[in-house]
């Protein structure tokens, strides 16, 4: 299982991180420590919230980041940066500090999934390889969540290897979509990595390479009796795939005392098709046959395919799941919250022409706040040495309405991020696959409203501060206008 | 430079391919020969061709194609497959012959940029892996040649890594886009491993550790004097970043005697922003400082601000070239052809009721035919036997007007497929980047006519056919029809 640890993910940067840490190494004799925040500032798709994913493979990479004698060589090859900065390099390892949300949990735009407290020149180096595996994996589960949530409690498969953007995003995405709710992938590594359950039955070429149909049907019934699902749409799905697949469930397969599990079709009108093929294998006794579907689907045309009454038992979801197509940019960013002076650490506050590209600046903590029945009413920022309290009515300010005196009464609260690497080692256990999987069914379940599920116009999560906070980010503003 | 191939890159497959495999070794004791051909269906943002890329990876994957006994230990705990078929996995290598167009080459829906030819498990075992390599690297490649039209002469670079979906995407995106026309890329890795010019200077957080930014330009200045590139925007780029930066080409730059190379603008409206810029590092003498952009940048936007009259040097563009956002699939596929049949090869067909879905059968050769300017006016399939002669007048049948008796005349011609793996083994040597990358250039400047190259209705290139070939696949439909 070591093979993403053994490639030289070290090197996955931009060169800028590299030119501002040779910059900083000059300048400073000793890093002071900065705090950077991962957040990103707009759902996916229009909806109402992502899904945080990648966390285990961010912590992986920065245990393991080094540079090698050859990567020194290169940094040296473009003469940009100083001897002693690349003498540095050599004994790198990254020494700070990493918070986030424990992996799976759904988040919101502009609140911090990640934060990294570290020597500055660590802080800067991680900045890409961080962004690419958390924007790559929320993306895929993202999608995966909201094409599960079409598909209304049917099976859906992750078959997107094939169209991914390369290998990795094959594997990582299926990981993703695992988490997400997906029941499997058909991709084999995927399935070895992360021990997730792989499906796959066969291509058109199976049914191309022998002479007819039913010869292909029964040639794998014979070798795959107990798992016999046939794809019927290599010439005609309903004059010649089903009546074929038929004639194998009873010649074949019954004789053997077998059922057949299933047919699959791969193109055409598959709400129509679907209910067509239904009829046919029940009044064929095949009442137990399921129907699998493929070819371009997501949230958009499986919920028009059920709403015609598709009779449909599994979805096998390729490229539009495995590159999110409607939407295949997850835009997090990684921004300088504060910087250690004296022993504490200054906020620093990007401001810009855009209201809502200003950062949440400092040092802080996010909490989920839940009401009597169990949602989440609203997500809130304080600082991180501030105590919330909801034993008693809990004064809050909506950064949209500031002059509104709001409390939050009766409910309960949890913070969301986790230490999860210290001094540049794990401090929390792996977690298990199937343990983040089940964490996101829960939310999804039990406490993220219905209204911010639904696709068109979802309900818009709150994000509030507790009024030190808001009033230190406002002074912050006040300072930078004068 | 081996990271690639260190991976485990053998078992990125669709598991149908292994249920396939060990129902073809049940069945023949001798695997029959396949053909299998990779094309694809439509060309990406409704363009007028894409580039074919990836190949390099595709030859390093076939050769190095290989299960480890933890791969079969996996296979044995799917129980799935026979105790024979996996003692003979153990021993597996790639034996087959695969055909291609150079990589780079300039390619046309539904003909085949690579066929293979190998035994029946060896052919299918490959057909994921193969797709994932060429269509990615195929899909950023196609989109970056746009946005390098785009911007007509000015550079485009690389930023993407952040937003690519995951490290290969980011690695193998930045090695296709250099292909395509990029001048380099930021990513460090892509720079390393594939020899590609890197850049890179700062990011808004050099800008905001420091108390002002004037500080920040400053201490950047001191440590690249000879390669300063100041990110102007991070506070009011017209009130604060330009005036600061010119500053600091007057007092820390001129008395070293050097100059502001460039400066760069990453939000806002870069259109009217660049034009005021421009007249104001003209006015402070800086004529020679170039103007870099980005954000969010791809064809159509780049049209946009060059047509607004942006005063523009050089373009950074990120997530939407690293994800070719506005069509992130290519849909290349991989289907059968021609199957050995007492030594020689039948041809198979795939109909559906989509007419363009209609593969093309049987083992044949692509020609590219040029009329006299040097343009290429057609594509041509003939038998693989067939001899095309262009030194008379050659009668060929367009297939979507076949009743039409057409000929080529003085036209020359090139095939397109050449030999790159002989059982198994690579056959052509290694093709350098630069090679590749001159060879889309040539073709681009003097091969590919510009209407095919604009972004609005382009025109389609004809894929015509050998009298003798076209007569093959009509008499196959008949055959079906029957």
């Amino acid at each position: 299982m070591t093979q993403f640890s053994t490639r030289n993910i070290s090197m996955m940067m931009d060169l800028y991180e590299m030119t501002m840490a040779n910059g900083y190494f000059a300048h400073h004799e000793t890093q002071p420590r900065v705090i950077f925040d991962i957040f990103y500032r707009k759902n996916p798709d229009e909806g109402g919230f992502a899904i945080f994913a990648g966390l285990e493979q961010m912590i992986e990479y920065v245990e393991n980041m080094h540079f090698t004698e050859e990567d020194i060589a290169y940094f040296e090859s473009l003469n940009l940066f100083s001897g002693e900065f690349l003498a540095y390099l050599k004994d790198f390892h990254f020494s700070g500090d990493i918070y986030a949300f424990p992996e799976g949990t759904v988040m919101y735009p502009n609140e911090p999934c990640v934060t990294v407290v570290a020597p500055l020149i660590d802080a800067q180096l991680v900045e890409t390889a961080l962004l690419a595996l958390v924007n790559h994996q929320s993306l895929i589960a993202t999608k995966t969540s909201r094409i599960v949530r079409a598909a209304d409690g049917r099976a859906v498969s992750d078959f997107g290897a094939r169209r991914a953007h390369n290998m990795d995003a094959a594997v990582y995405g299926a990981r993703a979509a695992y988490i997400a709710g997906a029941v499997g992938t058909a991709t084999v590594l995927a399935g070895q990595k992360f021990n997730i359950p792989v499906s796959g039955t066969m291509a058109h070429s199976w049914v191309m390479f022998y002479q007819d149909e039913y010869t292909a049907f029964k040639k794998y019934a014979e070798v795959y009796p107990d798992a016999t699902v046939l794809l019927v749409d290599t010439y005609d799905v309903i004059h010649s795939g089903i009546p074929a697949a038929i004639r194998v469930a009873k010649e074949v397969l019954e004789p053997m005392g077998k059922r057949l599990k299933g047919i699959r079709i791969d193109s055409g009108d598959l709400a129509y098709l679907s209910k067509k093929v239904r009829k046919m294998l029940d009044e064929a006794g095949l009442e137990d046959c399921k129907i699998v579907v493929s070819n371009s689907l997501d949230e958009y045309t499986i919920t028009s395919i059920l709403r015609q009454g598709g009779q449909i038992d599994a979805f096998g979801v390729g490229e539009r799941l495995i590159t999110a197509k409607s939407d295949p940019v997850f835009g997090a960013v990684y921004k300088i919250a504060a910087v250690e002076y004296e022993g504490r650490y200054v906020p620093r506050i990007k401001v810009s022409e855009a209201v809502e590209k200003i950062t949440n600046p400092g040092f802080k903590r996010v909490y989920r706040i839940y009401g009597e029945e169990g949602y989440a009413v609203a997500d809130l920022i304080a600082g991180f040495d501030e105590v919330v309290d909801m034993s008693k009515p809990y004064r809050y300010v909506d950064p949209e309405k500031p002059w509104k005196n709001r409390f939050f009464e009766n409910c309960t609260v949890k913070e969301l991020q986790q230490l999860v690497v210290k001094d540049g080692k794990r401090v929390q256990p792996k977690r298990d696959l199937e343990e983040i999987r089940a964490y996101v069914k829960q939310q999804l379940d039990k406490e993220i409203w219905q209204e911010e599920q639904r696709f068109e116009n979802p309900h818009k999560h709150y994000l509030d501060m507790s009024p030190d906070y808001y009033e230190m980010k406002m002074s912050l503003l006040h300072d930078l206008r004068g």
